[in-house]
């Protein structure tokens, strides 16, 4: 495995219109991540009268767009005709020139997940041995800690090869962002045993047991939905549909019991004098399972680092989406990514990719 | 739709030696759901020593089993070898004889699914329209009532057809069990808007809106995970996979959760005082999301009624399954399966079964 790069400038380019606030959100947010961070850069893109606030900032420069892809907008209006948006020219910061240089390290959208992928994936291609770029995020887990699950949606049909390549991304990510170098793997799967699952789970389990053998992959084996929540890996790799509906499935599960606590703890006097005299214990509950923590997917398998922020984000949360961002680059997500999949291809040279008839060499990326 | 099928006298065949607990959970169960009902019957399955005590009880006769299919047995062991096992006696008991009649009207165990799936198939063969049956759980929601949510494990590649013929079981299923006769069906997706999904998906959901064309169906459209808490639909129909890790990672985040609030409410002397205060409110909170009371998943779509009730369930989760058989027994659930399938898939001729070349007819199965 190559040393652990590592990058001291790190600069952020910020879609300031995206989500379902705007400007509203994310320049606080800005803000408070510039206080923050007083090493970091922030590039803020937006209309003009949106982002002027920001222009006598330290450490901030600001990019107009007269343009902005709605959170409805179909993928098509965000590829096509809005050339102009600002996540389009946020996405735009991190992508390379010919001596390989970007004006921003990783790009930060609260915009709509399909027109987020579609727009960076046409104008950042994926890296070379990816065949499809994967959304990532963390969940909670009783240990404290957070489990990274993969594909939340950017891929609805996979074959074993993705689900390899997801597996790789995911390392790269826990190692860039946790500092766990040789994070543990689960493929998501309805029992434990190997024999489990569909045939492309099945082959999954193979080419990871594979990956494995090589020293390129720690693969614990399948886990279970339960597993996500009692931290049994630290990454749990799935297609796309499956990881977004267990990820909607929780926060439905979540808001519900949300909402019964808030009925039960008002329902009469009694009851909510019940809530004044256990409302430290709920306040410290409610901030340890405080979803906003977790904010901040990553798009993973670009030749550029994206990440996206929940469109409802408030500010705190999407403050947070730019901490992940921030951690990622500066920890060199980017290159990690790009030398495990080559390393892992190479380890295994039966596993040809679907879109290519041969390995990728780390030899013809150089 | 034909008239509501109703039946006065029901007997429930027991595999008392399933589950985590045997016969210590469910004699006690037994005995209360008798005390419960006394229009009901049992007959109880088991080992000699094991059903003994039951042997005075009134409305309770006691079949001998001499063999257990342990909770980790492969299903071949529970198919092929243990052919006097509690399980396998007892579903016998739900099987027709020539003159269409059974001992009982309905099976519940607590041993291990694919063995009781497995040896129900084998013993009681699928319903005519129907290629393969389906589990089916129900899941509290935020309108305080149940989404019935299918297939759960059964099936993990699952056709376009097989996913509608799973939307007419669970509407019989909430038919009988819930009395509503006409129960809105959600198809699970990534996403509300019908160009969401895999092709699978995509089929099922204009499969799903001929069959509402033809008014055989309530469909509501695409739903996603989090509306199976939020009660947009009565029904949620997906693949065994995607249902199962639904439920999983429901069942983890739940169990996280609760240790979460345990934890806080134990942390030190004024947490315990603040819990003493809360406790009225806790223990109904509680009670309101007690998973014990959703205990008993139906499978659907064999020719006799079979439920399974949780591994770990105690007496009072055990109570609350031979509950749901009882219920869906009584109100016809095995006529209204058969009538709803073969109604909608004439209503729909271009829709041909994946084993049949043909779509039944009323008449050849009467």
């Amino acid at each position: 495995m190559s040393a652990s790069p590592h990058i001291d400038k790190v600069c952020l380019a910020v879609d300031c219109m995206g989500g379902d606030h705007g400007p509203s959100v994310t320049l606080p947010a800005c803000q408070a991540f510039l206080n923050a961070h007083p090493e970091a850069e922030l590039i803020l893109v937006g209309r003009a009268d949106a982002v002027a606030p920001a222009a006598a900032w330290p450490r901030c420069t600001t990019v107009v767009a007269s343009e902005v892809v709605e959170m409805d907008d179909p993928i098509e209006v965000a590829l096509r005709r809005k050339k102009d948006s600002s996540m389009r020219l946020a996405i735009q910061q991190v992508k390379p020139d010919d001596a390989g240089e970007s004006a921003a390290q990783a790009c930060v959208s609260a915009g709509n997940t399909g027109a987020l992928m579609a727009v960076s994936r046409y104008l950042l291609k994926t890296l070379e041995g990816i065949d499809r770029p994967a959304i990532a995020t963390v969940m909670p887990n009783e240990l404290d800690g957070y489990t990274t699950v993969l594909d939340l949606g950017a891929n609805v049909d996979c074959t074993a090869e993705h689900l390899l390549q997801f597996a790789v991304m995911g390392s790269a990510l826990v190692a860039a962002v946790e500092g766990k170098e040789n994070p543990r793997v689960g493929l998501l799967n309805i029992g434990e045993e190997a024999i489990k699952g569909s045939d492309t789970i099945k082959r999954a389990g193979e080419l990871l047991r594979a990956a494995a053998a090589s020293g390129h992959m720690n693969f614990h084996g399948n886990v279970e939905g339960n597993d996500i929540f009692k931290g049994t890996t630290d990454i749990v790799v799935c297609d796309g549909f499956v990881g977004n509906v267990a990820l909607k499935t929780a926060e439905g599960l979540a808001a519900m019991l949300s909402s019964f606590v808030k009925q039960e703890f008002t329902r009469n006097l009694f009851t909510r004098l019940a809530a004044l005299a256990a409302l430290p214990v709920l306040s410290h509950l409610k901030a340890r399972v405080d979803h906003r923590r977790y904010n901040g997917a990553a798009l993973l398998g670009l030749r550029g680092l994206v990440f996206k922020s929940h469109g409802s984000a408030d500010a705190f949360a999407f403050e947070h989406a730019l901490n992940r961002a921030y951690d990622a680059a500066r920890n060199g997500l980017l290159v990690r990514v790009h030398d495990r999949i080559l390393e892992t291809l190479q380890a295994m040279p039966a596993v040809v990719s679907e879109d290519e008839s041969t390995v990728p060499t780390a030899e013809s990326t150089a």
